[in-house]
């Protein structure tokens, strides 16, 4: 199949720092679209990929997956899109179509397995995926997404796999006008999900390890901030619909089953690597849930986008050229950033 | 208030063997029935219980909660039973009925805090209320239910407890015709969740660690039987809607939550000490949870009686008497039982 080099960003090992690749995209066929990558975020698993820290990388690898740009070139059967267009690409490149959720738009529940923007073995075209760290993608129409002309483009890029993330769960267990939600985090997931959850309607309470975060909580919406670490503040909360779990580390799970009202559900976003150990009576007590989401599928991620678009909800980010990426990875590994890198992808071609 | 000396089965301390024991019962008032006790199950609660296992027993206790009696006196304002009939006594004797649960008839949730049968404060009358092991039993008409005649008395008392438990998550997660139900473990509650999912229309898969137990398993309706410590065996397994975990040791739950459908529930209904460690990528791939199921309320436990009756299911029992109930105690503690004992308890006049 034809291809045509590419400029990108990534990197050939696993301890080495990310650099300019040149890298190989296919030409657009009938149902594809060539968008030129503006913008493109930073999400923590961009960085376990990276890494090959949950394994399975395959080198070189370009991350990337929170990808907006503009359509430049529309294969011969494209309907959705014009050159011109604004369009967004996320996790999920394609899926087989066939099963019973692709056919209900859960592509993210793909029998047959999905293929991931990256790094993830191309079932139709061949080769490895390479994502958003580039001048442009090629994708099939029908993965792609029309990104709002309103929200800022930078910013609003993280809506693509953080803004889903949460919206999905939030949508799933019904989060609006008087449902009581918990978010557990004030990350790239947990900041968003508090805007969110908030313009859904919910009666938004934060749990946060660091005080000093507080402000900012309520400043993103937050109806109540709780010191999840302080035992007596825990205690006198009264009972949750739905908490959202945004945490990537360790941390005790059962402390917000404890919370639920009966019912409800503590809904795992966040990929803490260890185990997270739930006590039998923390559930049986209440027939509470402990479950997880993850991302959602491309009918959701346009839906997520609009309604982001109606609220006038963006991300809080950190705008950095390419030749800050490394450095951006090191900050997201201590958690130094509020709350959001994106990638100004202009600055890859000076 | 005036009491009334009743023979009872009990101990005064967690390593004391149980020994008869003389308690007071409250007199019958307008809204109680008295019931001579015909036969009590054993469950694992009573032995955990009596041997403070879960911290907070008060003694002298007397355990039991899966009682069926005749009806011997009605307090003046009784309207559901008449001296003669048939009566079932649970695990609940009273809760506040004005909360949203008690109305909907859940009082297992109730807000404000139910009465066990046995060990617990009685809010209304005062003391600590005393289980099955006894003579006779007062309470509440409210808080009993009709036991179905054409059913056998003696291999039926287990379904007050232990067949509640199972069919309330069933119903809950909605088990019948097309489902594919897993059920881990088969000891008292698993044995009869697998009579009941199968007379619910479920396809049924047992998950047992010992290969010589699948016969049995069969036998009691098992459509598969899966040795979960064979790998090959799990791996193989296409995806549950629902799984029930009747399992009180430690066990790896990861295992099965692999195994389940997309938005797929694994319910606890065994109590295990330990906490279960849950890896956070057997959640949030495929939206599932790791649920839990407590007992059920008065309605219910109605229901699934008239459920057992119309499908002629009782548990698979050993009758015991009163003076084999130590033996019996330390039988379950190994797991040696088929299925449930269930003691005499007119070996108690003797």
């Amino acid at each position: 199949m034809s291809t045509n080099e590419v400029k990108a960003f990534g990197t050939e090992a696993a301890e080495a720092p990310l650099k300019n690749l040149d890298i190989q995209r296919r030409e657009v066929t009938p149902h594809d679209i060539q968008i030129e990558i503006l913008y493109c975020g930073i999400c923590h698993s961009d960085l376990h990929a990276v890494r090959d820290e949950w394994g399975g990388t395959k080198y070189p690898i370009v991350p990337g997956h929170e990808i907006v740009g503009r359509v430049t070139v529309v294969g011969d059967h494209v309907q959705k899109f014009k050159i011109g267009d604004l369009a967004g690409v996320g996790c999920i490149v394609d899926s087989c179509r066939e099963c019973e959720y692709c056919k209900e738009g859960e592509e993210q529940f793909c029998e047959n397995g999905n293929t991931i923007v990256f790094n993830s073995p191309d079932k139709k075209h061949g080769g490895i995926t390479y994502g958003g760290f580039s001048e442009n993608i090629v994708v099939d129409e029908n993965y792609a997404v029309h990104f709002p002309e309103t929200l800022d483009l930078a910013s609003a890029a993280p809506i693509l796999c953080a803004g889903i993330t949460v919206y999905s769960p939030f949508k799933h267990w019904n989060v609006g006008p008087g449902k009581k939600v918990g978010i557990i985090g004030i990350g790239g997931l947990g900041h968003i999900a508090i805007k969110i959850a908030k313009a859904m309607g919910g009666e938004v309470t934060v749990f946060t390890t660091s005080i000093s975060k507080a402000d900012d909580a309520k400043r993103l919406g937050a109806d109540e901030v709780v010191l999840s670490t302080n035992r007596e503040q825990m205690k006198a909360q009264s009972k949750f619909d739905l908490i959202l779990d945004s945490v990537s580390a360790n941390h005790d799970v059962n402390a917000f089953l404890r919370i639920l009202k009966v019912d409800g559900a503590l809904v795992l976003v966040g990929l803490p690597v260890e185990q997270l150990p739930v006590g039998a009576f923390s559930l049986v007590h209440g027939r509470k849930s402990f479950s997880g989401s993850n991302i959602g599928g491309i009918r959701e991620t346009q839906e997520v986008l609009d309604f982001c678009a109606a609220h006038h909800i963006t991300a809080d980010i950190e705008l950095i050229r390419v030749n800050q990426i490394n450095e951006a990875f090191d900050r997201l590994q201590k958690g130094d950033v509020k709350y959001r890198f994106v990638v100004d992808m202009a600055s890859l071609k000076n």
